[in-house]
């Protein structure tokens, strides 16, 4: 199985549009330890030829101009990319798909409430029905992902709630604490290489690391997690924004229930950051934290990072 | 009065994603003579510092980075992007929204029957709107473009109905020939320095040129125009899609009612070809057809050519 980070940032991306935080000036300033980062989503694939995408980042056109693998091969109108599986509806997961329009024959994969939000907003018409169908995936069950030619790619992805949050444009304050937030909202996947028993977790977004999460993954040949916040209250530390990371549904790198020491524990054979935010100095190459995630065995994605397992 | 190029090319841009067409390939091996080109919109100044968008083009996170007017220039959060013109709901034009997150104050002016759309639309709800208002426009009528702190960006806008076609996404096929489409659909934007009094059109589609629209832009010192096609059946020719021009809403270049003999009498100082579909061979440096465009006096726009009047 063959997986393509096509962005590694958090929604915004590294550099945001509107942000002036040190990282932000670094990264656009082309300095070479401040990488920049589209925002998260990855591609995956059995054959190294055809890919499903796991989610659609609003870089996306971007992301297929960048990575030859997603480039057209054949005939006038011809792509690699076979459909996409959804993991929620926020705005940097989903507004990528506004890009795949022009009557390209793709499948869609998302829980129901997902796609009750797509059906909801007409706008993702443009993916003409005609060409494109939605795929409901079932919570816990095991989906083998079908091309529009009917043909398998080869690999089952298991998709299973965490817990999360809803997408911040769905959020329903009059709902209590969770803004409404219901099981199906913040999906992780297990991914499966059908042939070869390979096997990868996509998690780019996780509030609490559980009991229950801490053994399903122990023992996996890679995992993609959450890597937003170093700490919790980064972003009111450093003047940018008003929400702790538990507020928008994701657990921080660092500290005691911190994703480096809860996981430090689990055997995993890859543990890989993406989804991390400008303010995250594991993104800089000179910074102590991304000193401290290496020596914990961590990798911190990059655009065009490619993984064969 | 300053203008910014952010992209010239249509729907898609230049490359198209999933297209092979040998220009779309040539643009993507970096052809110096078919240089990338990103989906419409221009920004526009007063003063060099304060910008509005003119259409949200999904490339809006790409084309800030690589426009540093657009970078953030003081605060932990600022951009000079003060609010942004919408000239029809085409995916093109304000699929970029959704990249102005993050409590960013702006103004949105649009026609009743765009922001309808918008509101229709949840998603769009990203643009918080304790921060971004939404103004509509009216049809004929002088209005100044206010930043969100309240002052004057000093330039006037008058948006007029021109002959044109709903969103794709938004056609309704039993409403007939134009499929439902109504005056608010497309408009164009007539846009005045107010100290200086220069003046120049924003037509980025146009289905055809009338007498009354004619007589509008006579005189004018610039007019960016609807360069989609160079002939009406192109896209059919050149087996990359089953629709004219006309059915799209635009019309052609070439041609005994093309653009270029269409607008041959009018006086107007600068002409320039902007939103330019990946088949129209004008984007080609060594096209004949480019030798014809510019042998008519015309400019056909680039991403980045900055303009002031």
């Amino acid at each position: 199985m063959k997986i393509r980070v096509l962005g590694a940032a958090a929604g915004g991306g590294f550099p945001q549009w509107n942000c002036n935080h040190p990282n932000s000036r670094r990264a656009r300033q082309n300095d070479s330890a401040a990488s920049q980062r589209t925002q998260s989503s990855i591609a995956v694939s059995g054959d190294g030829e055809d890919w499903f995408l796991f989610n659609a980042s609003p870089d996306l056109r971007q992301q297929i101009k960048e990575n030859d693998i997603l480039h057209p091969k054949k005939d006038l109108r011809h792509s690699p990319i076979q459909g996409a599986v959804l993991t929620n509806a926020d705005v940097d997961h989903v507004a990528g798909l506004l890009n795949l329009r022009e009557s390209q024959p793709l499948r869609l994969y998302a829980t129901q409430r997902v796609l009750d939000v797509l059906q909801a907003n007409s706008i993702f018409n443009v993916l003409n029905p005609k060409f494109v169908s939605r795929e409901a995936v079932v919570l816990d069950k095991a989906q083998e992902l079908i091309k529009p030619d009917g043909s398998s790619m080869g690999i089952e992805v298991t998709p299973f709630a965490i817990p999360g949050k809803v997408a911040l444009w769905l959020e329903d304050a009059s709902k209590g604490d969770n803004f409404g937030s219901v099981e199906e909202d913040t999906i992780a996947l297990e991914v499966e290489d059908i042939q070869s028993g390979a096997r990868f977790y996509y998690m780019p977004a996780c509030a609490t690391m559980t009991e229950e999460l801490a053994a399903r993954i122990h023992g996996a040949d890679m995992v993609f997690f959450d890597g937003t916040l170093w700490v919790d209250d980064e972003m009111i530390r450093e003047g940018v924004g008003i929400k702790t990371g538990q507020r928008m549904g994701h657990m921080s790198v660092s500290g005691e229930k911190g994703t480096l020491a809860r996981l430090a524990e689990l055997e995993i054979k890859r543990k890989i950051f993406i989804h991390i935010n400008t303010t995250n100095p594991i993104l800089l190459d000179d910074s102590k934290e991304r000193q401290i995630v290496e020596a914990a065995g961590w990798e911190v994605s990059f655009d065009g990072m490619q993984i064969d397992i």
